[in-house]
């Protein structure tokens, strides 16, 4: 009889527990644990594990996979505490946002024989809480990062793959500092800055007024700020470097941007048109071939146009801009002649 | 008969035009223009005005009260064009997102005796376009603010919030430069950096990683980029100088938020916390007294035990935390007292 250990019967710890129950695997018993007794308990009772048990240690003597789904900062006693009871062989993988701490807490407590592969779902809705939110669907169709630490056994690796492919997610293989490099980009950053600017106004002079003015925009743009704090403060905390990296960026951008808008206000609009006509290709999924180039294009003729289909007014304004573009250039063109000549 | 002319027939205008058909209003003829024909005809069709005419100065000849319901930019020539048709006690109103540059327009091209009552309606889809989807219901419950210039005559006033009541908002003053701020916080500075963190990611090396990475956290911070750019050109550049001004401040509190990430972890989580309890009272319109203080609140037990129903590992947490600080209060002041021995 096979064994596999889920610690931290949560929503992604219940859900990855009643879809692998969901799954029917053959001669595997599912045994969880969780540290409060109330997750327990309702674990027990919707049937998202085969058994629970009384400590972590009971729960991995035996598992061949263990699957951690603990807050990321209680990872690493987590990991010293199970570690004499891990057999030879066995893969450990985690549910955390960031990969690159998770793995070198593991090279140092995980005995030798051991295999971390580390695990991201990117499933769930941020402000969704404990098992009684947690379905056997979750993860179906969803991506799960994977991010097996060097010294993993391929079969190991293997293992971690099958229970992503049996929760009905696709896997993608990213080294730890790449994934978090990326989502730090993608995911910490946004999080952050929507905290940003709500913390921003909220601590301005006169607030009750931008409170009272804000419509949909500053809504959705602040809408994080209902998520768990403690999953905020984690995510930005075990990837710091790189969300501090992408802030900077971000301060850069900004920069860039508030001198734009000194500019003619047609170079203004070829930047947020070009914006807009690279956001329906990045919804489309049309620019995120590999070989695609990085750079932001430039709005040509043919895109222009299928911009236009958003406003009839915005072909005339295209129109209009080109025309006051040339008109420049024609002017700055005759002046470098007159200076030829000068 | 009076009459009302709206200049400009699109979402916006139209909208207004069907509102104030369907309230019926007594001895009153509605008259509309548009630049483009395929908008007039469509308003003719679509009965969205009692009568289409074919310019503009037409349409405010003879009118008591006169909407402009086009682009911001095109409303300075409009304003010089439409002048001298304009009867004497004639009220004009607009609905542009920007007050100041637009009040300034009128007080330059419009006559003595013709009063300028600036209006922007808290209404309608940022990605809805033309009358085909204009509706009579627009407004309905919806804010709308009044920002009438100096000027303008005690009637003219009244004129304009009586159009805003029968369309079925809710009128609220504001001067121009303050609701130009205040809308800059709320409104054009989101916008501004929902496409500073799309235009930033996408022009970086490896995009498509990032783009195959997003969730729903990056989609949604950034959807504001399916707008119509001209409509956010308009906006950052007819409200440059607060736009600029925020951009400034969001900046400052990027850098302390990176700082902040060096603190303790318990430091950042309360200022996650702190952030998560103040977004959950302005969504219940809670801290938008105004009388309230404006600092941001630090959560004191009683908050902190709201915060915890939202999730059971936040009490733990918030235990810990607390913990944590008392622990080092604790040592920080047995260090004084030994200093303070020796």
């Amino acid at each position: 009889m096979a064994r596999i250990a889920i610690i931290g019967l949560g929503y992604i710890g219940g859900s990855i527990g009643m879809g692998l129950r969901a799954a029917k695997l053959r001669d595997t018993e599912i045994v969880g644990f969780d540290d409060w007794r109330s997750a327990r308990n309702a674990a027990g009772k919707q049937d998202a594990v085969d058994k629970v048990v009384g400590n972590p240690r009971e729960a991995v003597d035996g598992a061949g996979l263990v699957i951690l789904a603990t807050p990321p900062a209680a990872t690493s006693e987590l990991l010293e505490e199970i570690a004499p009871s891990l057999g030879r062989g066995a893969a450990v993988t985690d549910t955390a946002a960031s990969k690159t701490q998770i793995q070198a807490w593991a090279s140092q407590h995980l005995p030798t024989g051991v295999s971390f592969v580390g695990g991201h779902p990117m499933a769930g809705d941020a402000s969704a809480f404990g098992i009684d939110n947690a379905s056997p669907d979750l993860f179906q169709g969803k991506r799960w990062f994977v991010s097996p630490s060097p010294t993993a056994s391929d079969s190991a690796v293997k293992s971690v793959l099958g229970m992503v492919r049996e929760l009905g997610a696709t896997p993608h293989f990213l080294e730890a500092t790449e994934h978090d490099y990326v989502m730090a980009g993608v995911s910490h950053l946004p999080l952050v800055v929507s905290s940003a600017l709500f913390t921003m106004l909220r601590s301005s002079d006169g607030w009750p007024d931008f409170g009272r003015a804000a419509g949909d925009t500053f809504r959705a743009m602040t809408a994080f700020n209902s998520g768990d704090p403690s999953m905020t403060t984690e995510i930005a905390v075990t990837n710091k470097e790189q969300v501090q990296h992408w802030i900077d960026r971000l301060v850069l951008e900004l920069s860039r941007v508030r001198e734009l808008l000194d500019e003619p206000e047609e170079e203004v609009f070829r930047e947020y048109s070009a914006a807009q006509i690279n956001h329906a290709k990045f919804l489309g999924g049309d620019d995120l071939d590999p070989d695609a180039g990085a750079q932001p294009d430039i709005p040509d003729a043919t895109s222009q146009m299928a911009a236009l289909l958003v406003s009839p007014r915005l072909y005339d304004k295209v129109r209009t801009m080109t025309k006051r573009s040339e008109d420049k250039e024609k002017q700055r063109e005759s002046r470098s002649r007159r200076w030829g000549r000068g």
